[in-house]
């Protein structure tokens, strides 16, 4: 039998008294541990996370709190190797793309820190300046934020078991708001092991950060009204954590971030063979690939000019018949596994249902693993499909394969492309690809409407640009409509989640007395 | 038969096909008007809303936009006697109070227009500096705000006809988008009305504005990803439009103020006869009476120190027996009526309630009333309620009786009146009275995690001040927890709910292109 991991709530370790569910390596399909949370006390988890983490975080300043952040970046350097080997074990990801997951995180915590020693040694922040109530600047408004005084819930997905859990404590840590984080039950270990490396360092106050392996149930009952939950994951669950009791008698804040149909777009400017046209190409290749697609922010529609979806698809195709596919533990392999047998199941049956409205530019999904058996790794090659009718294609649209897949869509002109951009129903984030900096402009602004991140690749940023997938901590994450409707990150917006707005109404000598940040 | 009033939708107005609810006229009885939504084409009315009516708005500048609010504050001062006359026959409201709805709109929307304005000829809204993402400042994330391509619904509550559509509708047409609004039925006249002006005025975009009298039946369904839901009224169908599929689903955006236990607070320094005392006693009795004590924000609990409770007593209950009640064309009447008979039984059922945890310590209740039916006027007059044992008295920090009433509260300590004041639960305003500036600093920070507003009196702002009820659109309306979790007014903050936030990363050059307010 494998270890049982335990969690770590009400400030001590406590294993599930259940048999357990297994995390399996999606390469090799060994076992490698197994999660339990039955017969937790919930109750106490979440009184002891509200009430003694809580009243500790609040008693520090902004500054304290960027410290603690900053002592836990040095914690998880510390232990950098042991997280590769975790994710390569758990995740199947080659070593660029467990980075993603791990050096994400602690650069994410890194910003976070000092942003937040930047606020300094202040227990509110003021929001804006004060306005006048009257003609006479005697009685005024000022606005401020302070912490909620309760806890913050996060039920992640399996794609970010490091990132997933750092992108939102670093905000809510910062905030004084303590953390419980629910891992993805398959990718489990890797969030696991960093809280056990943090609570063994003993940086954080107790309290401050629970987690939980295992299954879900009952967590969201425990939720009370100054409590927040974030989830990332399917809409269909975010639609029940949305109705569920806590968010809709109790008003528990909620941030969802759910399906995307994100889009690449070159503009029409950019004939076959330019610098924009070959940015389009190589952008793509990479979203596609890295982490074996498995990123909420992964390009799924590529929006060309008619005339260059021909190039378009040869240029694609013929970069993906040189990804190779397998075992990440093999130097040769580029791209690793998806997170497990069911992923790579859901991921045939989501490729099969766009096949009905789309075609087969480039097919990798047959190709030979490198050090893998097909029958027993999770993994598949890219696949390029695409759909000359970009509008009849509905299921293009709608249906978000996770894993290697995107699909080639002519469009006839900018306004179709737009058009065409927005059939995703809102997404995280779209890119454009392009020279002429007044239409790429005008685009960006009419893609704000649906999309909460737009990327524009021109030639001049062509090393400087972040990525089209990958998520900055300085901008927004997170996307309106069928993206759930989310906000995270973004710098210290990431705060607003966690804190509540308040106006002080009152003359300036009580305002003078608020010990609020700035100003 | 009275009239049965049209509703606009579509464009054109369109009577129900159904017989109509009556509204009544709380104090006399009579029969005013009819209204009735059976069968309205709802499809075509939010269709025509969301690609008429918002194409046309977003197609002009926030400047042109504000010039629309001004023309709508010229409209309703032409028709200003009109609406206080349907106040006085709908909602049985004095001069004085309908003032508050009415003049209080007018004001609101002048305030949005002054704003607007100065946000100038663009399009879209910058949010915040651009930041780098790397050493060099080549490539930059920039967060703008566009305005949300949908409808703007608004479901509203019965005290505020007037005020509850434009506080909504000023921040909604200013960020471009269209609105519909569902008045409460009882007392959905003013509204019906002030549309109709403004309508017949032909100073907004054809679908910009639409009203629906009579049940919201359907409505819900109607609403699509990018629309926004405004709901003001009871918790219960608060959380009924929360669990909705178009919210829980498609993640249509929501604001829900809800019940809301408010409390004045008198610091421990202030003793019976202190110029803090007074103001305490004076804002107290405003409060209970201003439109009948049915307003969100009027206050509930009113907590002083232990020594100064039979003090306060005495004081707020000699004040509350010169207030008349009755017929509000009398003009002798301080207090008209609440707005129904249905309301008169509900208050009275709260009161019985309350009184099982409280005891009277000033009873207007069986007061005379001046030119009214006691059995047909939905008049009562003030109730003073006490509870010596602030901590044990649940229901006083849990039932909301929407009238007249008030409980007051004894205190130990400040950190106990800043627990029972937590006891709400969430609360939209806390009122506090006192003269150490430095002490009613601490306390309004302490506050402001659980009230969306901290209204702070002192003596030297008695004459400024303004107002513990009183919503001023500087200032954020809303609360945590119970009270919703809503946010609306606080300046320009009341334009987020209605834009979509993006970041734009991309070169200094492209970001030169958006076209953004400001900087």
């Amino acid at each position: 039998m494998t270890e049982l991991l335990p969690n770590y709530v009400a400030g001590r370790w406590q294993a599930g008294s259940g048999a357990g569910t297994a995390l399996i390596d999606p390469v090799l399909g060994t076992e490698l541990a197994r999660v339990d949370a039955t017969g937790l006390d919930l109750a106490e988890a979440f009184g002891f996370a509200r009430e003694t983490g809580g009243a500790a975080l609040r008693a520090l300043t902004y500054k304290e709190r960027a410290a603690l952040l900053a002592a836990v970046v040095k914690v998880l350097q510390a232990n950098r190797d042991a997280y590769y080997e975790i994710a390569t074990a758990n995740s199947g990801t080659v070593k660029n793309d467990s980075a993603v997951d791990i050096d994400g995180a602690i650069f994410t915590l890194g910003q976070y820190a000092k942003w937040g020693d930047a606020l300094g040694e202040v227990r509110a922040l003021r929001d804006g300046d004060a306005a006048r109530l009257g003609k006479e600047p005697v009685f005024l408004s000022q606005h401020l934020q302070v912490p909620t005084p309760g806890v913050a819930l996060f039920i992640n997905a399996f794609n970010f078991p490091s990132w997933g859990l750092w992108e939102k404590a670093a905000p809510a840590l910062l905030s004084g708001v303590p953390v419980i984080v629910k891992p993805a039950t398959s990718t489990a270990w890797l969030t696991q092991r960093m809280v056990r490396d943090v609570v063994e360092a003993g940086v954080l106050p107790a309290g401050a950060l629970s987690v939980i392996c295992g299954s879900s149930n009952g967590l969201m009952d425990q939720l009370q009204g100054f409590d927040v939950v974030s989830f990332t994951g399917s809409a269909d669950t975010g639609a029940v954590i949305r109705s569920h009791a806590a968010v809709a008698q109790r008003s528990v804040r909620v941030n969802i971030e759910a399906d995307s149909l994100n889009s690449a777009l070159l503009l029409p400017d950019a004939a076959p063979g330019s610098d924009a046209f070959n940015l389009l190409v190589r952008e793509v290749v990479r979203e596609m690939t890295v982490k074996s697609g498995q990123k909420c922010t992964a390009i799924r529609r590529i929006l060309v000019p008619a005339a260059v979806y021909d190039a378009a698809a040869e240029a694609i195709g013929a970069k993906l018949a040189g990804v190779t596919v397998g075992n990440p533990r093999n130097e040769s392999v580029r791209m690793g596994s998806l997170v497990s047998r069911a992923q790579l199941n859901a991921v045939r049956q989501g490729l099969e249902e766009l096949k009905a409205q789309a075609s087969v530019l480039h097919d990798g999904s047959q190709a030979a693993l490198v050090d893998a058996d097909p029958a027993i790794a999770a993994c598949i090659g890219p696949v390029l499909l695409g759909a000359r009718d970009a509008d009849a294609a509905q299921r293009v649209h709608d249906v978000e394969v996770f894993g290697p897949v995107a699909t080639l869509l002519p469009y006839r002109d900018v306004e179709h492309a737009i058009a065409l951009a927005h059939r995703g129903q809102g997404s995280l984030v779209t890119s454009l690809y392009g020279a002429d900096e007044a239409a790429l402009g005008q685009a960006a602004v009419q893609l704000a409407a649906s999309h909460g991140r737009v990327h524009v690749i021109t030639p001049d940023v062509a090393q400087a640009h972040t990525g089209h997938g990958n998520v900055m901590p300085q901008s927004l994450h997170g996307g309106p409509g069928r993206a759930g409707g989310g906000a995270e990150l973004g710098g210290l917006r990431a705060l607003d989640f966690y804190h509540c707005k308040s106006a002080v109404q009152a003359s300036p000598a009580v305002l003078a007395q608020l010990g609020l940040s700035g100003g």
